[in-house]
């Protein structure tokens, strides 16, 4: 499957192409790609330049192969998204969802949805091949199934891939941590595209890290690689829910941005801040602080650069250790404003050495909320035909 | 040159195991094998267990093909080795080495010890196909070149690839930084055998990291990654060379650990670490703060904790960030005893995720002095054959 491997990850390809990338003879690919033609798994799709003698014909992935889908679980909502097999969207949906409720219960909602976007598209549960999905917990990658995690306790040890596989039963299903597959989509179709390697942070009501090595989801030796959330940033700092004092996502995320706006709000520091939290019932979000922030209001400027400064710091010391080409940052945090994007990177500009931050571009996520559908998308075509 | 990669990576191996590792035919890889052995590149050493027929041929590297040498550039001292293309060590030596003067100088002198190996066995110049030398500074790995060099300024820009080619004119030289050859050395003749990723923590007058990724060095997108050095530990506190507050290596490296040992002994706190500065004429190291702490020594067991502590710290982030299988540490201040090892262990493991520490090694490394020269000889092996 090494062939399709290459004509997924750089698009069209000549079979001349092809053996060159793989180091073959092109004889040897000749006969794969009839195979793999045989399949429906590859179809030709025009010519190519020509390098003197005839117009080579291109070979792409055949988009009418089947269906995948891409499931995005957060906290409080589910993205799904229905593709064809060259990754393109042929439907979205979002949903509210609550990961605290049972998984049978939440995962046949979202299969329905699947069901309901397949009849749409003239096909049943059959017709899925693939199906990709992200959950906010730590996942034992190769079983797919959740390790301790603390916001959806009751999924711990729930397979998963079982309860998908007997809905749809050619579909073949994979399991990742959130961050990971949003990493993946910006490195498929968002601003990571042809970056060797990057980081993708989502600091939402958490703060997590996928780290991408050589265009690949890194996972480290135990699969719970990108777990930044918990770094020190202050060792006489607060005690965190994990037991240790001063962990980043307990001083800088939102639930912390929210509550020191509350208390600036109580206590008469942020006129702006005091009147979001009076229209919100009390209720204050860090999006209502980026609201606040870019109004003028001085204590919600100060609480996004301390969250700011603080993640900041603590990238500054990963930029020195792993160099990376980028740094995207997605999550709920994100859609907060420039100023918050701009005191991060202030931050981690000052820290890091010169050295590593040479060529380093520090931007928000170019998908968005899209991210992990499109990363649920590839990870379940790189799955199903890396096991085809 | 795949075939010889594969050979190199896992010792002997039949050309069936060769064509499976490689995903190939039998026939082509008899073949292939057929021009390695006529460019004696590959050879035959004997015969592995039958699978039911005849015993198969196993191949090897021909350790006869030529020599290799491998430097280890230190601020103060160098260390060479001959070997052979299996990487076995023929002689080693080693000698004081200022990396201060300049660099045709200290490299004429290395020259002339690596001729000095050759002669004893009874080659020349003219014989060594390949050399690695790993140098105390960053380096723009394509060229081999250092730039901006602390401890070695009047190396900056050297072409100290083009120096060691009008030596010895059918090696193919390569250069790297000091830290990222001993990873390599641990990782293919120490502790680091057969692990996908860990990391080299090397401590001396600073402190830096190498990274290994799927057994290979990671070097980052601008070749700087590992400097885990500047990685800041108090915000507050004193200003580092590189003008930034609080780096790990100013608070927590050799000097600082000699330095504090000085001011204690001055201060009456320490009475075995005053003597030693008084046998010492004022000068003391790191070793001598183990040495007085390994005796009783309050003073010195707690400069070695408090270094040992802030190490591990910030190891405990890099680990919650990278999940690695093993963390290995060499350099000059890891002789100072066990002590040292235990804090930094200790201080890893109670700031790290349960999830990142379940499968966790943290040693010192198991070729001491020798990591270096080991990591040179591989690197140079490996890109021998890379580019042959």
């Amino acid at each position: 499957m090494k062939a399709v491997g290459q004509v997924r990850k750089r698009g069209p390809l000549s079979r001349t192409a092809i053996a060159e990338l793989l180091d073959t003879s092109r004889a040897s690919v000749t006969s794969i790609v009839g195979n793999l033609m045989e399949m429906n798994v590859l179809t030709e799709v025009g010519h190519g330049k020509s390098d003197g003698g005839r117009r080579p014909r291109l070979l792409d992935i055949n988009a009418g192969l089947g269906f995948i889908a891409g499931v995005d679980i957060g906290a409080t909502s589910v993205d799904l998204a229905l593709a064809d097999f060259r990754g393109e969207i042929l439907e979205r949906r979002s949903d509210v969802a609550d990961v605290r409720t049972a998984p049978d219960q939440l995962l046949n909602t979202i299969n329905d949805m699947v069901s309901e976007m397949l009849n749409q598209h003239g096909a049943d549960d059959s017709h899925l091949l693939g199906i990709g999905m992200g959950v906010p917990g730590p996942v034992h990658f190769p079983t797919g199934v959740l390790i301790r995690p603390p916001l959806m306790p009751a999924w711990e040890g729930f397979p998963i891939k079982d309860f998908l596989r007997d809905r749809f039963p050619n579909a073949r299903p994979v399991v990742d941590n959130d961050v990971n597959i949003m990493a993946l989509g910006e490195a498929s179709v968002g601003g990571g595209v042809g970056l060797d390697n990057f980081f993708y942070i989502k600091i939402g009501t958490g703060i997590g890290c996928g780290i991408i090595v050589d265009g690949e989801i890194y996972r480290g030796s135990d699969g719970c690689a990108g777990d930044v959330g918990h770094i020190c940033v202050d060792y006489n700092g607060p005690i965190c829910h994990c037991g240790n004092a001063g962990c980043l996502e307990f001083m800088a995320a939102g639930p912390a941005m929210a509550e020191k706006a509350r208390l600036a709000a109580k206590n008469g520091e942020g006129k702006l801040l005091a009147k979001a939290l009076k229209d919100k019932d009390g209720q204050l979000t860090s999006v209502d602080v980026g609201e606040a922030a870019a109004a003028g209001d001085q204590a919600a400027n100060k609480i996004i650069e301390e969250s700011g400064r603080m993640i900041g710091g603590v990238l500054a010391g990963l930029v020195n250790f792993y160099n990376p080409k980028a740094i995207f940052i997605g999550g709920g945090v994100s859609n907060i404003g420039h100023q918050f994007l701009s005191t991060i990177r202030q931050a981690t500009l000052r820290r890091a050495t010169a050295l590593s931050t040479r060529s380093l571009q520090i931007d928000y996520s170019k998908l968005g909320s899209d991210a992990g559908v499109h990363g649920a998308i590839w990870l379940a075509i790189e799955n199903t035909f890396a096991l085809a």
